[in-house]
């Protein structure tokens, strides 16, 4: 007997994408001194959480896309029970990896690690973000930027932010430097986001584009204008690279992750 | 400003109900010994992860169900949006109040009750479970005794034996003959559901009643006959009675409880 769809939709539902958040979790376990097999455990939990979140948005009932990194959404490819199901198993999924001793030796860093991302994406944080994207197209007025940017910090920040921690997370060290790192980080590219809704085709982005301007949703480009939207952009990456000036070259890659936010085509 | 109906939501979802999961942490907590201001912390969890698989399966892609608890049901009260979000997010609070300090001191123990319940919950539990009830609906044949019992040892079972060994874990005990207490618990509380879907009505019942028959679906009544799976459910709360024979008269609340199992109307 195969696989049940469920489990078919969640392998479906993790493959591909850029794998940011992931990058994130290994390259600040590397420059903290964390085993690869270790830090393995928890880049692969945030993916499992962020697949989920991408296959509960897609749904009809909340941004109905069909397409979604250049293949059906799940929703498509199955149907909407499999779809819901797949998502929640994902999100079980996540914490599992986290709570398996192979993620750390240390039972509190397991603890952390679930805790610190159970309040990046509950109803505080992610859920918050989709739940006010959500309000906003029924809203009477467009939302205004510091709106969208609370909006945006909860949506995508919040999970940023708990990757570009979790290596420092689990070594015990200050994760100050990262935080400030992520959340600039998280902002520019969500404000790239927009950027490529307006500059995008479809084909290059893996997901329908030109949706917000039709919506006559209000995003960081509809508020800053396109130019400034990218100087923006610009200027966080900036302060993003800036913030992790204690770990000098050594963080290299990760300031070459941050210029990639805003230089990406989908 | 109040409260997001996400969050109005999460909480009318988690109001009501029996209380069952949450009474099966809290009573083996102190049959072990663990303090009532610890044990609250995976009671209160098992009954968000409870509020959020009810609010998931009651949406209309899955078993579209408009009455709970005798209550319109979440996507009624708000719409399938707000129903995804607040179930979504019910189950990221499952895993924070686990992960939480207050929980236990010890966070071995704290990493060890999420695992348990992620594992419970997830592709290979719960989930599960509810996958294979929704495929059974489109399959050319009824589903056998053995399937259905595969089926509710997922889709319910997991999750009741979570909550009744949650206590030994906690203290470091066996959680042997919870466990055993547990299953047949979980079987006899699935047969009985289906009694009350045929006997019950929906007014005490709190859901509606007669889906399983109108829709030709094959339930422990139809497979075993109505006194037969009276009489099932009778045979494995005496086995669940007698598993506790090692806590003596300690456990006799835990007994009272399988017994209340198939005495329930609703």
């Amino acid at each position: 007997m195969g696989d049940l769809p469920v489990v078919q939709a969640m392998r479906y539902a993790s493959a591909g994408g850029k794998r940011l958040r992931a990058f994130l979790v290994l390259e600040t376990a590397r420059l903290h001194g964390i085993a690869p097999e270790r830090a393995i455990w928890p880049a692969a939990a945030v993916e499992a959480l962020h697949a989920y979140s991408l296959v509960h948005d897609d749904l009809p009932c909340m941004d109905d896309d069909d397409l979604r990194r250049g293949l059906p959404t799940v929703h498509v490819q199955w149907d909407q029970a499999t779809a819901v199901l797949a998502g929640d198993a994902l999100q079980t999924l996540a914490f599992e990896l986290l709570a398996r001793s192979e993620c750390s030796p240390d039972a509190a860093v397991r603890a952390d690690l679930v805790l610190g991302l159970a309040r990046a994406v509950g109803a505080q944080g992610m859920v918050r973000g989709q739940a006010l994207d959500i309000a906003a197209e029924t809203a009477p007025e467009p939302l205004t930027l510091d709106q969208i940017t609370d909006l945006q910090a909860g949506k995508t920040g919040a999970l940023i932010e708990w990757s570009a921690t979790a290596g420092a997370l689990m070594a015990g060290a200050d994760t100050g430097p990262l935080s400030v790192y992520a959340r600039k980080l998280g902002l520019a590219f969500q404000i790239w986001d927009d950027v490529l809704d307006v500059e995008g085709d479809a084909e290059t982005v893996g997901k329908a584009v030109g949706k917000d301007a039709e919506a006559g949703k209000a995003t960081f480009v509809s508020l800053l204008g396109l130019e400034a939207a990218k100087s923006r952009a610009q200027n966080l990456i900036e302060d993003a690279c800036n913030a992790l000036d204690c770990y000098g070259i050594e963080a290299e890659c990760l300031r070459e992750a941050a210029r990639f936010v805003i230089a990406r085509q989908s």
